[in-house]
């Protein structure tokens, strides 16, 4: 990815290196929003919310992070004695990630994961909305039959998402008809990230109701073990084999 | 302006009632940027910055408010005894104003000024950058000209801008580069405001050195009397008439 285009890696750098830093993200709609962004990107696990708290219980053994952003969740994991691999499509993530201390951090798109063969996880760890990388229900299938494969009987992928239908905003609720008329389910977000004079690559976020979620997973040798849910409309699913 | 137009306006009337408010200005190279936005335009007297709160002792009379946003300045001098008018081209600010208790508050674009008359005025506020509604040099000088015609002769306007030129940014510098290409001045910025799905117009705002202010005064009937620094690059400028 060129530098230009990692508007998220950029505001995660700028972040990190004490200055200004914010994150928008630009929905396909014209929506356009301020995020939490980098200061959750970059939260001790003191500042995490209680439902990340309790599903992190469950991580063990060899364990791959995926859209590791600046390194909060394996730097959790890594001084508490796990093999913990994170993995961002951002250069600048992974820059920062190493600079923080992550020992094992590689670029890598979420989509590409058999490039990490011939490792064998027992955990896979999507926080912060990231079962949203899996893009869209077709798409989510298939990465999930990859997953399958780099991983142990007894692994685990524990993923966070976003009810969608939680919501009574009628600009959120339009952007669900606008889904709909165009073939995609409800919260298929196409969305980009802008910081300063970067402007992202659009890309599709996928946030899904636990109902969507258990669909997603059949055909896929994965299946629900339990729901942690939070406060408002995220929650985590711990999600096991077979 | 159609309410969906007036993203400046939505974002002071959410924050008005209490909802997530931020203010995104986009600009025509893709820089986008958070400003400080709703919170500034909310601002009691005791957080205004100390650059405005000495300017503001030069108010005097009868009072234009030019760009009142959510009435900050007009509640003041209104609440010390001025006869205040707010003006600003956004409906949904100048109905915040009237929610908040300015007595006299217009729907008027600056450009239409005139429609004021038969009032004289013997200050013209503009805080806040609200020099940079005067759009560009040669549409200054028609407004200066203007506002010449409705005040009186000892009338003094209380300008805020900032200093282009005080900046190391190379974003910064090559937009200014890229203005000079197209026969604008560096610091003649084309911008939008965006709110959630609100999306304005875009508008010129224009920022200037203090010379370059002094040329755009000349042959306008108005000069400097005084300039009032701050601590960054923003400053007040003091203008009374030849």
């Amino acid at each position: 990815m060129k530098p230009k285009k990692d508007a998220y890696g950029q505001e995660i750098w700028a972040f990190f290196q004490g200055k200004e830093s914010y994150e928008i993200v630009e929905r396909d709609d014209g929506f356009i929003d301020l995020s939490d962004g980098p200061a959750v990107y970059f939260a001790d696990f003191k500042k995490w919310p209680r439902h990340e708290k309790e599903a992190i219980k469950f991580a063990k053994g060899k364990i791959l992070d995926v859209g590791a952003g600046a390194g909060r969740v394996s730097l959790y994991l890594q001084k508490r004695g796990f093999d913990v691999i994170a993995i961002d499509n951002s250069p600048l993530a992974i820059k920062v990630c190493k600079k923080r201390g992550v020992k094992k951090a590689r670029i890598l798109p979420f989509e590409k994961i058999e490039r990490l063969k011939p490792a064998v996880f027992d955990t896979i760890i999507m926080f912060g909305n990231n079962f949203g990388l899996f893009g869209n229900p077709k798409k989510a299938k298939k990465l999930l039959k990859k997953l399958h494969k780099i991983t142990n009987p007894k692994a685990l992928i524990i993923a966070e998402s976003n009810d969608p239908y939680k919501t009574r905003d009628p600009v959120h609720l339009s952007y669900h008809k606008l889904n709909q008329k165009r073939g995609r389910i409800p919260g298929q977000l196409r969305i980009r990230i802008r910081f300063r004079n970067y402007i992202g690559e659009w890309f599709d976020y996928l946030i899904v109701s636990k109902k969507e979620m258990e669909e997603i997973l059949q055909g896929t040798g994965w299946k629900i073990k339990k729901f942690i849910n939070s406060k408002q409309s995220s929650y985590i699913a711990i999600i096991e084999k077979e």
